[in-house]
């Protein structure tokens, strides 16, 4: 920390990213990115647009605000393009939270949301999960403060119904909801319907996963017009242009190729499912996931040592030290041959336990 | 506005980019873009980024950071690269001022500086410029407040030397001095050696002008690494990912490819001395540019009447409707062809007159 660091910084501990080891080639299962490259017509867009560099981007991301509007059956206002949705989930704690307006979400989450609350000296309350690591809706009823779920949650992959979402939305009608669906494509149900009826229900979702562009930084949020607008204000006070020019085709292609990517989707969710029957049989534990990932234990082996022997065999999980978890790892769903490779070296593994 | 729109930013007013019309095919002389593409190199490596998409970028963007260090001649940790280089602006203004440590700037300058300053609620001071538009040296010494400068200066373009702008690190030794170098390859000296003396001096660039990346957007700062620390800091607690794999690899390219770049700036500066000599045969007075635009003014027409017949013929220029400069007109520095198409139009508008 240099002398010049603002004092307002002073406790504040960054995310930590998922780990990119450089020495040896990993099978990655440890950041939920999707074994699929991106569909031709995504590279044939993006290569076009590397010629024109020279020009800015469009700083509205006008044509790809506009696909992404209709793919959702939202209007253009409704829809605001950032860079990655870590940029629209700091938008959103920027713009609808202070000091007198604190924000709630699962104590076991996506680990930014402190971070963002911390950034911002927003006050934020952890609310615990149940035993079986799901979310008690009427935990969020009527409690007064800003809230926001990923739904299916990470790392559970537990998923919320669309009605426990409304019921959460309806009885904070003064408070902003953000529901951040970065997972929402493998098997729940999206929420994007309920901002048409809600004007304080805010749903923010990715490219990264579902759409194979973790490496291109596409997020977006899409919500009622006034809180658009408004996210809106934060972005043309910090980055106008956020979303350069490959980006913005790239994505644009991937909504042309819709298809292709919800069949990607099937298929990860038919490997998940056949993974998890696969551990089954070797004594582990998975929660019922509908996201890209899993989350599983196993009495035979604590998720810790598990997570190096299978790094040690090539193979990158995700291991959260954090108490009530620690047991547990996450594991990104690839394709069905590096799922056997998992199964595999997970089965050698226990072998020799 | 939002009801739920955090009252701290009641009075927040973003900043404008410069306009996109796409109503017909305009000569861009308005966002100070650079007329020549990118180097084939650059779309070489972007193309060949485009096809793992699916893959996270390294979110320390490694081999680019080495790279810009190697070129400036300063270590790894003392460079930082960003989404376009409002960022590390925005970054800089998070991290080191807060309510008790202001900052300084010139009164015409970069408008986004004031912009930062009120979304992150910094008392700020802007500091008239002297009546040749020069900035006072003295006006900066010793003033206890963090100080950006932008040299050269925009939208004058006049440059201060590396003396002068020594002279305000030394006499501000507990206040961070931010020089945005956004447009110092078109003529001005760089202060980038200065940081490896200064633990209070961070130089902020753009791959956006000289090297004609304007639409991938990257920028960077270099600093003491205490400095670089602190940024790191606040972007790994923004959006750890923040340059994406495309733009990650164009940026290298474009370090690789220096030579072209810097040929280019300096046919930039030849087209700019040009126009400035033919300009002056009409009447007009230019302020001495050593930016990729000039500033520029003419008794026969006022600022805002040159702006609009030179778009209704097709031209696009930036007027500032501030007043002090609302008689001036700045003019991106574009191909000779393009210059004299200026020159041609300028011509035709004032024979009308």
């Amino acid at each position: 920390m240099s002398r010049f660091f603002s004092k307002k910084y002073s406790s504040l501990e960054a995310y930590t990213p998922g780990e990119q080891p450089k020495d040896m080639k990993y099978i990655k299962l440890n950041t939920n990115e999707s074994p699929f490259p991106p569909s031709p017509k995504v590279t044939e867009y993006a290569k076009a647009e590397s010629e024109k560099l020279n020009l800015y981007s469009d700083p509205e991301s006008r044509v790809l605000t506009q696909k992404a509007a209709d793919l959702f059956g939202v209007k253009y206002e409704n829809v605001l393009m950032t860079n990655g949705s870590d940029e629209i989930l700091n938008f959103a704690f920027m713009a609808f939270c202070d000091e007198d307006k604190g924000i709630a979400f699962p104590s076991i989450s996506y680990g930014f949301y402190p971070v963002f609350a911390e950034l911002n000296h927003i006050p934020y309350k952890e609310i615990p999960l149940k035993e079986d690591f799901s979310i008690d809706v009427e935990d969020y009823c009527n409690i007064g403060m800003n809230i926001v779920i990923a739904n299916p949650n990470a790392p559970t992959g537990l998923a919320m119904s669309a009605e426990e979402i409304e019921k959460i939305v309806t009885t904070n009608a003064d408070s902003v909801v953000i529901i951040d669906e970065a997972y929402v494509d493998f098997g729940a149900d999206s929420v994007v319907d309920l901002t048409k009826k809600y004007d304080n229900l805010l749903v923010t979702q990715t490219f990264s996963k579902s759409r194979s562009l973790a490496g291109a930084r596409l997020g977006f949020g899409i919500g009622n017009e006034a809180l658009i607008a408004d996210l809106n204000t934060i972005k043309y006070s910090t980055n106008p242009y956020n979303v350069n020019r490959m980006t913005s085709a790239a994505g644009i292609a991937a909504i042309e190729d819709n298809d292709y990517y919800m069949n990607n989707c099937k298929t990860i969710a038919e490997n998940r499912e056949y993974t998890k029957t696969e551990l089954a049989k070797l004594g582990f534990e998975t929660l019922d996931s509908k996201a890209n990932f899993i989350f599983t234990r196993c009495d035979k082996i604590n998720g810790g040592e598990f997570y190096l022997k299978l790094k040690e065999m090539g193979i990158l999980v995700r291991h959260f030290t954090k108490p009530l978890i620690s047991d547990y790892v996450r594991i990104t769903i690839g394709t069905k041959e590096q799922m056997d490779a998992l199964l595999e070296a997970t089965k050698k593994i226990l072998e020799v336990k």
